[in-house]
């Protein structure tokens, strides 16, 4: 098992951040991601301050936003992200169906992103 | 210089998914990727399919479809991937912001990505 | 460029590897990749060696052996790799019927793969 | 612990796809895969077929086709995959010679795919 | 050709980050990896401070940081990235002896890491 | 649960490797790396020489060695192996500073590899 930092154990510069985290997202106590990450406060402190920036609103809606974010945790084989990041995308509405949608683009960009690159595919010059 | 098949040099059956292809999209010519996959009629078949299947109208929006296959893509690392889909989703509207929060959205998930698998961090059980 | 060393330049250790090569393959120049590899003489040397007992004659079969190591790098999204070991599987008998056979399945097994992780599915306990 | 849809509680939509893969692989249960896929039936009806689209009898040897995809899954770090495809190998005469055979070839795919990725070796003329 | 942003034509915000750049670094001009980047000034902007961060001097000496950021953009395939902090990493003193360990340990670890997925290993108790 | 192969039930071939292993780490057992690599004893054989090779002593510090063997294995999302070396690293005199600095650089080397294969960044010039 590896090693989890909880509130009670944690210096002030890791509760500062916990604090942060839960104030902004209403939430009784962090999830794990943040609890693993204290064990380099300075990084914990980094990446939290970056992903509120990175999503915060913007042009783009929160709930797509979200569903960005797990798109690409799951393209990229994070088995944690995907779970964490599915069930914010829940939180922020997204129903049953378009989850399934979003697996189904998931599955065939992972089949041709892989043909692309096993057949070395030229950019077309349309393309930029 | 990989092998791309044109339209001229096809046989019928690839000549018939170039032709679907060029409909479904008004152009005058396929993209390269299409031309690569034509080594082999079947899969270009198949895959042509598949893609009409899952990026038809559904619950998700089109341009927000074409994000989530762009955000995947470049999560997994398809340069050819990314100029298309990026292309794909500029033709559909995405502005130049739009575009920027979706990069870093990627940005930030690769590193996020990264590291809850580096710290083996496991799921929270409120997640499922 | 990234820096390529040709025989005509390298030392005595990377010229007796480049002649085990050509001699092995029956081939008058080595290709690119022991070129690059040559910046490190014990790591050719080490290469060399180990994928001439890895790819030696055993219980399966030349050319399943070499689209196995296909199959490998294009699902690890190795474009040279790719592009080498494809050339090697059709001198050793690939036809074009079965090269597309090949393909079909690194597309497939990029889908499934993707969606077996990313919905974190659990290994049945009939596999083991 | 994801969610896993079992043939009871299935709809008609999942319950056919469940059906068409017990008779075809004769088997009195689905793997797991296929229950956390029928989350979305759409998905799970498309991925069925052009499975069994690519893994039909062809111009490769069925155990042949199984290796890999075996081999596929297995360079993606596809950990379900890879223990569902060695079982199905397994199943369709693999002996353990020919299974230390492969993993010694997706060993040393991955350490040269890697070093020509590295050292961005460009592809020889002569691979075209 | 992907879209780079010279300095004469960005905006204030990529200029100021630009100056930055070259003051710290002492060049006269920025890489093609910060021209790419400034399609969005705001990932520009944080992704700079957040390098400049983490490569900051700490506990580990400055070569040490450069090969472990060459070593994880090996790791992950990234050709730009493999050919910038190699040449980073030579200014800062990495010798042709020591580029060729890590070239080596970079062969090693992707066989390794690609055996222990695809082997299921499970985490030995001691490592925690 | 994958197959392990203890000691006790190991042939000659394994039992040399494992012996060897237990001497030159002055350990009582061999990792389940190893237990498992042995269903294959000649891959286990060529695995163990090629790792004490290129682990051997060098130009580079051997917990320089040990921390770019876990740069490499994080940044490939390898749990199990991420979990080895940052054991045998702490082993090596890895601080908890040292170790909150790799894992930075993990991040961030994550963020900056995906975003620059992402824009399709070009070589610069300079770094060849």
């Amino acid at each position: 098992m590896p090693r989890l930092i909880d509130y009670v154990e944690a210096g002030p510069e890791v509760r500062a951040v916990f604090d942060e985290i839960k104030a902004a997202r209403g939430v009784a106590d962090v999830n794990n991601f943040w609890k693993a990450l204290a064990v380099d406060p300075a990084t914990l402190r980094r990446t939290w301050e970056s992903l509120r920036q990175v999503m915060a609103p913007g042009a783009l809606d929160p709930l797509v936003k979200e569903m960005l974010y797990l798109a690409a945790s799951m393209a990229a084989g994070c088995a944690y992200c995907s779970a964490s990041h599915a069930a914010a995308a829940r939180a922020k509405g997204m129903t049953d169906v378009q989850y399934g949608e979003l697996l189904a683009i998931i599955g065939m960009a992972a089949e041709t992103n892989r043909l692309a690159e096993a057949l070395r595919v030229p950019v077309d010059a349309a393309f930029d």
